[in-house]
């Protein structure tokens, strides 16, 4: 009953075995492993990409921020939804790592940019001129934060906007592969065919120890990234253990098997909740995040039977008017088991 | 026969094994999983130093440049060896990272900084006031990269002299369990007994997947160590993975028996390579490197038995006149074997 | 007719004698010239802050930024209005002096922060801990962008929030004089005594060439106060000529009469637009500027007459329906004469 | 008898006339005052550089940063001179506005680069790839530090090299009208004709109040000079008074007038210690500096009758051994009167 975060989840075992694997002798370092070449063609082989660059980083935000960096200089701003990770949940890493650009927060239902609030917002921007900050580039996060999910067609919407002023589309794709499997799209389709300049291909949130993918579709910012990210001190050593982990994590599709489980187990998970009397779904359940709110008193026995979530917000107290409705995030990874939603639920009636 | 770097080692088997044993079920993210209260605990121990504030990072640049970032304001300048790995091999991490510093380069044989020519640097800097460069931190690295120790005492005396100024003492103990095995010190004579304020406790180069330990002696300036890492995308989210890692290494002193390891392979290296004809020893070989010049022709002949290892500096032709010495650096580690040696040692000899 | 800001002034003509007087002669560089002891003891003179720090800067942004850049650091927000000068027209300057903090919107009515507004964005910002951008400084700007002036009681009152949060405040004080004049208060009563920790007390735009005076009332930040500047290039070399600026600025209460005058031109453009059929005020007018709308007819007269003011915001079309309203903002100087005035309001009627 | 520094002089009588003329009625701001508009021009005129973008600002400091940031990236280094004023007078102001590139530092004599440890100094950066710093502009002061004048010819040389490498050239001309009337060059023979692409006209120490002119012959970085400079707090609002300043300085060959003036006081300056027993030069005296070494006995007479000049280094007591000789530096500017160096020249002789 461990539903607090996709990140609390271990490696799926495959994966595991790979990184085992691949402790065998001596591999050359800094990327120049030969797990790392097949990683390249797999990644530009499934986003029919031949001539993309292709980096590994081991978190998401230096995924992010190292491509937002190549993308928006330190005078301009970068647009995302108010409730962004990066703008919410990396301490200022954009701005570090940019050199102190902007984000403009841009409203929208279930974390999804609003287009039209997009688009006044860049409309609205710099036309102060030299003493405005500049128009940078558009970041979009897929799931997003409230678990929703773009369609390939509301990608489109957001990179038209983005194209017509000229600003690069960034790609949040944290949990891509549970974006990938919600909309049946191929990973062209969600991404540079829609418009997306450059994507962080999400591993660590479903089912690796820590990998993130980064792929610039146009390279011209390539070895700009490699600068970067070696800077930032982000260029691994022992860079071999990392691409086992996103080699294995292509194979054969595990990555889409492993985001198709968890969109199910948030799927019956919500279903399950929708059952109990005063249960509010607060976000459409698109991916692999429930967002709800009931009963304090149910929230208590589940909390008594050892079920792990985070209220959202935190702080709202266990104690209190048993009716009242209390909100919450939770989030099935590779590795939820039906019995875990299943039990779960079971908890919340008395 | 790969004596490029131990960086391209594998990890140690046991080290390996702890990882696939953290594999198991939920565990809480971003250090807060319990095997890093086991790491703490050790650390603490290890260094006699119950109140240090402890992290993990995945690569030796983000824990360097956190640590120095802490105490050098941007507008200082930390004083470190022409050679520093911070100086020529993170791409301007510390710029990056500090906001703007500076790095002032202290000469000194084999990579170690000259007590008096620091003295003299440090002393001749900001004395112009706000025009000038401030003084902010003296970092020093051991073993250097030039595979000298420095001796406790000879840290005392840098660590002497930073505090004279007012100075922070940073180490970037990237293969500090080398330094360790070579000197018999403990970890606290070597470190703040001798006057080291922050250290960097290396695992990658040691047998390791990717952790380094930050240790802060003075606890002051960890909350900002906290934030700066989490800022720079170096807060792992499957941070049991790392935490890990650091647990095995610590335990039984395995770190300490591949340090000891690896020294002796070296030392084995250096003494084959001493009887070659014509072969000179560059910098005395007190860890796991060794630095050496011997004529062309031997090196062809490594070369081409498929000997791995760098000359140093990279741009040597290995055509010419045979007789010619090159300079080579030669890196062993916990797995180098004495066959591996041995039969190195063969290929040389005609 | 000129209204278009009050930086487009010319200088007052003491000032400009005070200019060409201190062009006698040798003098130290730096701020060391005899003059700015001068300027030093009168600001803490009328200041009632025998220990501030006093520094001069050619430029509002270089005032503001050096001293936020003191107080909030590179991992934290800076709270602010949505239309603060630091948010709108400084392309970014807060976020490269702190090297990458955010600036926190709060909005309220006429730039005023509203007090609620500003606790509850405090309180829900940093609650995630090391994920979140930390609690950096409060700043208000008084008079605001729309010409309002916080009353001493208001600004109390953000600084009693600031203060629960062990926040420092910052007032941007662009346009000091003319709060001042407007309140009745005094410096020390409008600032320190009130919770302010820092001020920029502007000159610029009101009389003088290029003048800001940074007043630190807690000396703490002085040094690094120092270093900023320097690093920024904003040290003057010949600072004799910024300080006799700002000595004859308080010399005689100067700055004041000539704020005075500034507010009391804006009172009679408003009391006179006011009798323009279909003008309504967006903004009360309370210090320099006068924000108002009325009928596109009388725009147009008043253009093709010569009168120059800002439409506000920029981007309404002179032509169209006569009857519509059109925004504007005007600003008075300490050279607006009634004349101007009076001339301008006639061309607004047929 | 004041030879500290020529940016203790003060400004120009003409240069004041300006000012105070400039100061009728309203002019827009930000550098879209009139007077604006004939500094280009005749800046473009006298530089035969019609299609160059020009800039002011007020301090030597900004202005070479703000150029050296748009020509050099965060992750690269800037050859200089190991005396540049950007290495030692700048507070890291050049890391500051690059956002944390390095300086690489060259030696030579009298402050000059010499070509061959450039263009050591040049191919032995960058070497490893991603690992080291980037190369990223070379940067000549002239008159140097020491009062070396580059001849058109050693520009040249120092151009061809950066060329070679792909590198933009920079030139701090804190004081370009003393090398220009030294060489008798012509502004375009001494920059772009020589392959400096980026230069710094001073005119703060040559009889300006604080101005500087950017000049970038390429313009292909004007915008982003825009916005650097406006970021980092330099966009003068009340411009026209630094636009009247840099034209009166051009208008009828002032700017030489003075330089060629002060060049004559430190030529005769010279030739008067030169008879002194014992005086030594340290440095050719090229343009308006003069360094030499003489008995202390002469410098504590010289010092008892009120003449201000530095000791250089700064650390060099004047009591003791009234033989030994104790170096100084001194510096004329265009009010330096032969007077003024003939009373000090007889304050050294008993």
């Amino acid at each position: 009953m461990f539903f607090a975060s996709d990140n609390t989840s271990p490696v799926h075992p495959k994966v595991m075995e790979a990184v085992v694997r691949a402790n065998t002798g001596y591999a050359m370092p800094y990327g120049n492993d030969p797990i790392m070449d097949e990683v390249r063609a797999a990644i530009r082989d499934r986003f029919e990409a031949p001539e993309a660059a292709v980096y590994l980083t081991a978190t998401g935000t230096s995924a992010n921020c190292t491509a937002l960096a190549c993308l928006a200089p330190p005078w301009s701003t970068i647009f995302c939804h108010t409730n962004a990770h990066i703008e919410e949940d990396e301490c200022g890493a954009p701005e570090f790592y940019t050199g102190g650009a902007k984000l403009t927060l841009v409203g929208g239902d279930d974390a999804r940019m609003d287009a039209n609030a997009l688009d006044h917002a860049i409309s609205h921007t710099g036309r102060g001129g030299v003493h405005n900050i500049q128009c940078g580039a558009v970041s979009l996060t897929s799931p997003t934060e409230n678990g929703a999910v773009y369609s390939v067609a509301q990608i489109e919407e957001i990179a038209l906007i983005a194209k017509r002023y000229d600003l690069p589309l960034h790609m949040d794709g944290a949990r891509f592969a549970n974006a990938l499997v919600a909309t049946n799209a191929s990973p062209a389709e969600m991404t540079w065919k829609a418009g997306v300049d450059a994507v962080t291909l999400g591993g660590t949130k479903n089912g690796l120890m820590g990998v993130e993918a980064v792929i610039l579709f146009d390279a011209k910012h390539a070895w700009e990234f490699e600068l970067r990210r070696k800077r930032a001190g982000h260029l691994f050593s022992k860079h071999r253990y990392l691409s086992a982990q996103m080699q294995t994590y292509l194979d054969g599709d595990l990555w889409l098997e492993m985001a198709r489980h968890a969109n199910a187990m948030a799927a019956r998970l919500k279903d399950g909740l929708m059952q109990l009397e005063g249960a509010e779904l607060l976000h459409p359940v698109e991916a692999n995040s429930v967002f709800a709110r009931w009963p304090r008193a149910a929230h208590k026995r589940a909390h008594d039977a050892g079920a792990k979530y985070y209220l959202w917000p935190f702080a709202q107290p266990l104690d209190g008017d048993p009716e009242e409705l209390l909100s919450a995030r939770m989030v099935c990874s590779w590795c939820t088991t039906e019995d875990d939603v299943d039990q779960f639920l079971s908890t919340l009636t008395p």
